[in-house]
């Protein structure tokens, strides 16, 4: 069995069963819903008690059980083909270079975490049509200066 | 001259000044840093008076300040190798299939958009390392169900 | 069960009934032949009552009925090696530049919808050979220019 | 001088004068912007009676006037990266199917010419946001079923 | 049932009746062999009255003459991984600027059509080792000249 | 110097005097215009004789001269983006496998050659449109079928 | 039953017998490893008297042993993944243009044939490391320089 | 000036005084030889003193010595052609899978930080021929599981 | 059977027994967890002992022992999608010309081996966080300067 | 100055002097000529006397010299579109799996090094058309097992 398996067996079911994501998410609860479909899509862990919860819900065996509970490899097809999604990468792909400038002025060198990271969207009510909200917050993790082969020295300096 | 030497030119400025992009954005002012910065770095049109401010600050020639006042050709290499602005090409390769189905099952068939959209971020003090906080929000739009050659015909339903 | 399998399955039942797709369209109606026939071919949503009409058309069962009602993974690989298709992404490719400087300076720094967008084909006949003619219109969605930090300011200008 | 340096020069004479692609398309005139636009940007030729008029708007010296009458490599980089035309790229790539379906059913086996081809847009004011309306046409080209070695015969039958 | 598995089915039929391509192309006649085997591989249609005898000839069902009659999505996997089909592609790759060159100031703008387009080869013998011998011919189609919006105008000249 | 350069050059020349192909495949003569184009495209080399035509003609000096005959690094980008090169290649994307088939149901398990190799084309009048008429002919060499490391035995037996 | 079906079946029966190809080599016999070890795994053509021994050996069907007597298409996927082939890919990459210049120097313009070519390897002891070593032969083609339209002309001077 | 000119600068001084990279380092000092090497090359920023540091040994001005205190567009072109490089790249396609389930295994859901990341290599002799001993260590990073539209909620178990 | 698939059973064994890497590889024994995870992921081969051991474990057949036995065609989809290996990919992206640099300055021209290479992981307890510590060495392989036809002259010189 | 740079100047002096490579590897002595010839077009290094040599044959500058004898970024652009280059990287695509099954039953599991290798080629007489004989040799390279993390066991038993 293939992680891609569990989650066509797993769609089927829902497709059967009629439920929607929101139903689906609150029976099995705890975590965001981007977590919990990710799981559920082949993308994310699901924690022992929530694949525990998952698999009653699904009917899963206790092998799929564990399946849900394993890191998958992560990872869909680049560039994305569907509207909706390729919308998001054109964001990242005319926008990352303002980002860039801006985070790094900010925060100094480093990144914003993809890993330690959330994410939470809702919908805003506009009568010029309804929008799309997203609110998302990665740590910031600085690059780090080490030093030579003798061992980490004294810079007596902050970074700049 | 292309866009992209106009761009290196308003950063051999900025170097020299030795100007942050606060301070730049401050000078020219009336929009988000994302979308001066984004200007002047090539991916966005600047506004008129906006692109004046722009030309009196860094002292362009009439042509160079009509230049940023163009829509240029957006875009940026894909995939990113810089590791900041991977990490968000990252969030959504991991994380696109689960946006899809939560967006299309909250709002019906259709995208959030990448072009009636606003982008903000600021910074969160937080004692295990201050975390990137981004609030964006993009008009969704709902695919087009059109009729046949007759005429677009009354459907007599909702979408659904 | 996946989306290409539902395809494949209607795909076989038009070539056993030896139906045509004006005929399909006709029993299905109520929208544009290329939302039918895209939804049939893995492309598109088909709304609940014309997912309906499809399952009693092609006897499907409740389950692939419900599917033909969800939002496929859309987009197909590109580039297109079918020589048909080839043609239109050649047009895009060879006319994309004109296009743009055209459609910007008309409407100003946007685009032309593909998701709020209709299209048409007729045929047309002419001694040296009937033509394809092709209508299609998108919504023209123009960037938004937002504010700051503080908040979406008054610009104070019209964009231009 | 290539093609492309050619193209730079015309973009900075048009920036420098602050001409409308309108204005160089009604003193060149006799052709439809697309391709007066296109020739400028390097993807079409413009005829002969048309490049003298090109040159002596821009000033051109004769030998660039040779130029803009040479046919050139045509093609620009795919996929493409900016909004604007990714938009007609999509359009492509989840409606070609559908297209390739419904325009073989109703002419046959073969293409819509993207050689023999016209285009044209125009602005259609809507309420709810004005829209560019797109009408092109292309000839229908059959696919050619040719003979055997002996020669092309008479197949005794059309095609079907 | 998809074009793929009908192709291995024929080329599995052939292999066990130990048939030549030759043989095959007789029985089923009427076009060249360049094109009955195409469709037989997938990449063309046969017309009605050949889709029947290829069906006698194979012991194919209805449903699948019927397939054999459609227009397949055409096209190959490129570049070319076996050396014979290679070899083609490298003439293209090397001669193109060539060809292009010389076909336009024969013809003028345009191209060659690959699809009103008939093929043949043949053997001709040689002491030094013989040679396959290749005439094409495609009918050449001049890029479409078109007018400006307010119709196709009379350009008082004739294309150069 | 790189041989684009001495292309980019030639063209300029050719543009300048205004000279058609013909004309300098008659000045400098003894090859097809296939080989000539080719070589002053950058494509093929130039035998000493006709470089030293070619030179005379163009103007250019002894360097340039020598370099007409050293062999280039053959090739252009694929896929070909120009529509009247694209046609050729869309030709060997579609019916490669049938060639092959044919090819190595005559000949036996080999390859037509793309060095020895010869390729000329005519104009064929025809009431519907002008048709470009081509003719190639390719050795065929057989893959050769060698030994074990004792040498190469005598099969006994001829290829089959 | 693909081609790749068929090497799957031959590698699993090899593997239950546990043979070597060492073994399976000296049971077929008559041509190079190389060559039958290439065809078994599905690159080469096996002539009919090998075929027939290599079923017997394997107890493959009449059918199967036709399959191995067919051309192949030819080729894998590239780059090679696995460190084995890669390496010699690698000596392509780094070394091609000095082989380019040295062979070209030697022989004129053509190729080394991959066609008319033979491969043999052997083990060579080193008290520093066993070395593998390689000898191959091709044929060396040159470019054919053929005439123009009124016949191959005699150019009066040899190929330089 | 790019940051690329700034390395060629640098390379060409290196080049002309002869130094080398240890010499360089030392002179710089206070971080490891990759961290600035990385820098001098466009990978890394020098913070202030050692930018100023660099400044002064390599005669910089001090816009370029600003430049060395930016963050650079970090990443190289992948897949890697230089072989020392390719084999870096090689490791990480082999043994990724295992590096993934060991270290998951042992830390959980998450990653090995590429930022707070830090690196050596020494020499370590060895009679067979000496090896490159290369000590490495990064920050694991669990993926945070982050709570639903309510707020964080206290799980009541703990990640596995 | 393919390598593949005998890694999908015994991921599947794994799953069902809740087997962790530990035991397995304490099981096992004798090697690295690295080249046992890795033979068992399909990358590596196991020696005859250990596949003995690991069949036992599993329950594999006689077959199934013998293809862990066999060296697999190596490598993995490139770039990693997967969040955990994507970071080792950009450390060699990112730091891939400073390791060069300086490896070549301390050791000469040549590569550190990825085949005579060892690799060792371990947990470093940290307070800020705990770390992957990576340990591995790698034979370095010099370069070959190699002779002239007339064999491997005496340089007179150590290669610098 | 790049290395990109100094190959084209050298050629350049190579083709002003009409100098032949076997004269330059001559004049240099003392490797094999493609070890010369690739350092003089960038992908390999000359040992300092031979880049003293190569300085003084050409006149080339005392830092042109070092650059000589540094260790270039080695690689070209794959896959190769030169018809020469293109037919050893075929060899490669076609007979590599071939290659691998015989090297590794000989050797083992391991590779054969493109680091510490040879290569050779002559002309080899043949009446129906010369040949080029190449002759190379490279290090087979045992892939390392290593042990666990309580230091390399003492396996007990032989590779196998």
């Amino acid at each position: 069995m293939t992680r891609a398996q569990l989650t066509e067996k797993i769609l089927d079911i829902k497709r059967e069963k009629a439920w929607t994501w929101k139903y689906i998410c609150e029976e099995i609860g705890g975590m965001s819903p981007t977590l919990i479909v990710g799981a559920l899509m082949g993308q994310m862990k699901l924690v022992k008690p929530l694949a525990a919860k998952a698999a009653k819900l699904f009917g899963l065996s206790e092998v799929e059980e564990r399946m849900l509970n394993e890191v998958p490899y992560r990872g869909t097809p680049m560039p994305p083909t569907d509207p909706l999604i390729y919308r998001f990468y054109e964001m990242v792909m005319v926008n990352g270079p303002a980002w860039k400038a801006l985070i790094e002025e900010e925060f100094g060198d480093g990144i914003m975490s993809a890993i330690d990271f959330d994410f939470d969207f809702e919908r805003v009510a506009n009568p010029k049509g309804d929008r799309v909200k997203i609110t998302m917050s990665g740590k910031f993790l600085p690059y780090k200066y080490y030093g030579n082969e003798q061992g980490i020295p004294d810079y007596g300096f902050k970074e700049d």
